[in-house]
């Protein structure tokens, strides 16, 4: 599709059997959308097919109808079922032509693996289209390949990622920013995180507060089980201007969103935990029963954990509430081990034992067993003990064992950044 | 696409502004075709496309072209970002309709998170093509919606994936499984999990001991970072038929696959250990200081974990080490604290503190920082103790933060499982 003037379109096409039948998981076609998208070719549209060479050139066939820039990546090893370059030369009526560079490195690497000859499959691997430019290849024999096609490009890439990456990070990239050059718009996106608030619930308070909509900025939301996402995205405008839109939308949801926003570079709540706890010198101790240890797997997930993380216990039979954490019998033959009384004691008991500034406590029913009339599956009570203070909440959260222990882990670290950012930046507490 | 008679094939289409853009990796998709080819409908085309009605319509009119079951997932949601359900319909021409039965659970769940009111964009999650038929969600309130369409079935289901492998689980698989009644060509599979053997060295083994190959059936190795999973996969022939040519086959690699082989209905070898110390009545403790809390994660992600887990103790701290679990200052002092001597004081002390029958203790250096020349990063002692017996291993695993814990927390339940096996079914020990 040839269109000079307005902003470049890419098409993918991802090429393999393993892909269809899910042997393989296609994050090659994410990588490529995300580096395409920076570069302001965002990417329209995406095939998948399998080794077939009439599916490979109906798909590249489409692509061509919407794109600049048509990527095309897989099939370009030795191996009978590697089908990509003979597929597209054929629809292009190009011949394919020994390339004697391609060939010297393919028998260099021969020679060096101590074999003598150049195994026949191999040699297809040097066979390039003709009038098709060679993009280098670090990391493998298989070069890229580039052909200009009904004012379109069309990059033939190999499918190993690190190859494929390998190829865009130097002469693709390089490429692109040449052949596009003035016709650049890149994708610009601000994300807000949110947890705590259901989609349907946040969608209709921004809805009313946004009665106009968003203008020119298009606004998706992406929830998962430990919150939403806010993806603020603008094209076709220059990074300030889109800045400047992003910073007007987000000051006017201001009071929408600040009860539920926080802020962490991975989009990891536990992220933002850890950086409030180390900016504070602060270090912290994890007493769970329901969660059962993901609390602290996701604290400790990031390096550097041990500066903020004494460590945890999960105390799944009363005995352990009870002997290591000194959860008094009373506390848990009164108020049951599901109850405020308890949760509080975790988080006050695990810091003091484990020598901790700060800790919280988890204690509720993760199902699919358990539930009760007065604590049904979901029931959860947490708390965070700080300075001296507790704060305990309860909640019901929706969902099977994985979404209540997601819902549970995330909750909890979300009362516990409250409580930091209440608390200010500045030295440790007194340790317990 | 109508063909009766012959096996029928699926057709994906994967909607998303997210994905295209790879903020969103398509797993998905990547499941559908596993779950698909398994049924006896293999994928044979995948589109992806972004929230945009005439893309989703262009990308559901060609898969009508190929396949007998078009699936379309994503985009089913309440905000208006979410086309899928619109554009289909009005592609089809059918009118949408309020759902009395899905308004009225959508009315129950806003109730009880005591809200009074509907909001308003949730009502769209009730709107249902005319003549559509609803697929129940186990785990959401939007169903999946399926419609009869030149000869082929078209199913909608919810992106988020929690949700669509509900509805596939439930009423789609069946569903399918009538609709295609008598042309379905299963493909049968049977999965050997292995864990702690690199997947070129099993291969190379695999391939001495079977020199002639595997004949009518395709073996793949699938690695990930717990282990080696074998797939032996047949066609075309009866289930019976399969199952003889598998157990011809695993029987011939019995000694290969024998040290490094477990059983588990999931794959998950947590559930192995599970199951095993079920049977024996015997309840864990852990104590983890560099796998930080992955091992009881994993453990009390199946339900009932209650049963055999007393609980944990993530041990970042050496104070911890010390102080909870009484590992004495001497071990620690004279040995390190990724030592075997650590090591096997966490898996018996925690197992004494924590009153079960058996202790896990790993120690060890995950990185990135923290590794040294006698200690380099991946380096880990781990430990099980039962029976009065106290068995210690080290290895150095290779890889990243997350590999390193995820192979270690694997090694570890894996040495327990050993030590279970080993001591045969039956009651349980003497508690410590």
């Amino acid at each position: 599709m040839s269109s000079v003037g307005r902003s470049p379109r890419a098409a993918l096409v991802t090429v393999g059997d393993e892909l269809l039948l899910g042997q393989t998981v296609d994050t090659n076609a994410a990588w490529l959308g995300r580096e395409l998208g920076t570069l302001g070719i965002p990417v329209v549209r995406r095939h998948t097919v399998g080794d077939i060479s009439s599916e490979i050139q109906a798909a590249v066939a489409d692509a061509l109808t919407v794109a600049d820039l048509v990527v095309v990546t897989g099939g370009l090893g030795p191996t009978p079922d590697d089908l990509t370059r003979d597929a597209v030369a054929e629809l292009f009526g190009l011949p394919l032509l020994d390339d004697a560079e391609v060939l010297e490195s393919l028998r260099a690497r021969v020679r060096e693996r101590g074999a003598a000859e150049l195994p026949e499959p191999n040699r297809r691997v040097a066979q390039v289209p003709a009038g098709a430019l060679k993009l280098t290849n670090p990391f493998g024999t298989a070069p890229g390949l580039a052909m200009e096609r009904d004012g379109a490009l069309v990059v033939l890439l190999p499918g190993v990622p690190r190859e494929l990456k390998g190829i865009y990070a130097g002469d693709l990239r390089r490429l692109a920013l040449e052949r596009f050059s003035g016709r650049l718009s890149p994708v610009h996106v601000r994300v807000v995180r949110t947890t705590g608030i259901p989609e349907s619930v946040l969608a209709q308070r921004v809805a009313e507060r946004l009665p106009e909509g968003t203008g020119p900025v298009r606004l998706a939301f992406l929830p998962d089980l430990r919150g939403v996402d806010l993806r603020f995205q603008a094209t076709d405008m220059t990074a300030a201007d889109a800045e400047g839109l992003f910073d007007a939308l987000v000051g006017t949801l201001e009071d929408v969103l600040a009860p539920w926003r926080f802020d962490a570079p991975s989009g990891d709540l536990a992220e933002a935990v850890s950086l409030a706890l180390r900016s504070r010198g602060m270090r912290l101790a994890v007493a769970e029963s329901c969660t059962g240890g993901l609390i602290t797997k996701r604290l400790t997930d990031l390096p550097g954990a041990s500066d903020i993380l004494a460590g945890g216990v999960v105390a799944y039979a009363n005995k352990v509430k009870m002997g290591v954490l000194g959860v008094g019998e009373e506390e848990l033959g009164r108020h049951g081990a599901v109850s405020k009384a308890v949760a509080a004691a975790m988080a006050r008991e695990v810091a003091r034992v484990l020598g901790a500034d700060a800790g919280i406590g988890v204690t509720g029913v993760a199902g699919p067993e358990g539930g009760t009339p007065e604590k049904p599956v979901g029931t959860v009570w947490y708390a965070v003990a700080a300075d001296g203070r507790v704060e305990t909440r309860c909640e019901r959260f929706p969902g099977d064992r994985e979404a209540v222990r997601e819902r549970a882990a995330q909750a909890a670290l979300f009362l516990l950044l409250r409580a930091l950012e209440a608390r200010g930046e500045g030295g440790a507490g007194v340790r317990g």
